[in-house]
């Protein structure tokens, strides 16, 4: 049980925005491991380069193609079951080799985060930590100088792979929200704001606290196209009309 | 324009969850500024303490006692925003000396933070910059090795200071929650949660990432005394049977 797997939150993107019990992971580790797509860069890997030590060993988990199956198809979770074993099983024999391993998750590693299939496998086997990181929600709204929430107010966090209905549903609460995994569901996410009656309080954000930034009121936005990793912010016309104060 | 308010997370208590950003803002900063309780030492101040420079001026906002008056009274409003007036007036004084003034904020400022009413008092005003911080619910569910949401769940964040019929009447719902302000309201959250069926969900973590931390399943918290700052994290079947991992 010496050993230890530890899950690193990198933050949102800008190498800064690690915790200094990050860096100090990082430095300390033999080994990291990272999820990416096959051809893609891991942003996690980017955020946290500059502190990575000369030789550590590098784990690149890379998830499987599965555009050809339906997310709730069992052929679908069997491939990403069969993924997450066999990243366990790669994790675990640095572990049984005495390495520490680093897992480096994007924003907080808990927080819809890959880490978790890891931990669950291994914990109990092997002493593990979990570092929390900041989130890109935060350095969203951090950026846009927009506060959500104040007070009684409630917040829900709602993922933008939910149907048009229950996207339209929840937003006509007419409560704080954000909407995450955006990409190719900004059309969705967009027509289920008009039919709320939200799109005004709407403010969308691309790559928040990295190079490029973008931050513009959803209504403003002429096009579809985002990335995976874009927010879009709905806020109440009290915190609305405090947005692009920075 | 030139001069600069900055509003620092400073995460969640842990002086190592600061990130590298927070560290050097604190660095450049002339003025640092903290709301605190009268008698009440800041937790935002000694979670950035070991950073400070020798001889930063120290401005401490100490909140007005309001407990003669509901929180809906006319009174308690005019008390509060007398006193973001006045304090924004302080730090404003500072600006206008041409110091740089970094507002410490637990966890994450714009996540109901106060430091959002200094902010929209004075942007336009001067320059503003929001670092983002490590929220206390990141290092609740962290130090519970208690992941709340995957795929596509929903996770809401909510206020403890409802009423017991709307607290149950969302824990009922079935969804992954963060109840936050928990203090003098944990019996009530704690019989919404009975109400609702969900106590054998509900994780009660107090100081997370601090010394003396404590996690235990809510139901086998034996009494209802809990500081303001504890978090009841609410799981769903899925996320429960993965906690106490760490």
């Amino acid at each position: 049980m010496s050993t230890r797997l530890l899950g690193v939150g990198v933050g949102p993107g800008d190498p800064e925005l690690l915790t200094l019990k990050a860096v100090r992971a990082l430095e300390q580790a033999q080994v990291i491991a990272y999820f990416a797509k096959a051809g893609n860069e891991s942003r996690a890997r980017t955020s946290a380069a500059r502190f990575l030590p000369t030789g550590i060993i590098e784990l690149a988990l890379l998830y499987p193609v599965t555009t050809e199956h339906p997310v709730s198809s069992p052929a679908y979770q069997n491939a990403i079951t069969s993924f997450f074993d066999n990243s366990t099983a790669l994790i675990a024999s640095h572990l049984q080799s005495q390495r520490t391993v680093a897992v480096l998750s994007e924003g907080d590693p808990l927080f819809f985060g890959s880490y978790m299939h890891i931990h669950k496998r291994l914990f109990g086997k092997f002493q593990t930590e979990v570092i929390p990181g900041v989130t890109a929600m935060s350095a969203c709204w951090s950026a846009a100088a927009m506060p959500l929430v104040h007070g009684d107010d409630v917040l829900s966090i709602i993922p933008g792979s939910l149907s048009q209905a229950e996207l339209t549903r929840r937003l006509a609460l007419g409560e704080a929200a954000v909407v995450m995994k955006v990409g190719r569901n900004l059309a969705k996410i967009r027509r289920a704001l008009i039919d709320a009656q939200r799109i005004d309080d709407a403010v969308y954000v691309e790559r928040a606290s990295m190079d490029n930034q973008q931050i513009v009121p959803l209504a403003h936005k002429t096009d579809d196209h985002a990335p995976y990793f874009a927010i879009v912010l709905v806020g109440t016309p009290w915190s609305t009309h405090l947005a692009y104060a920075a």
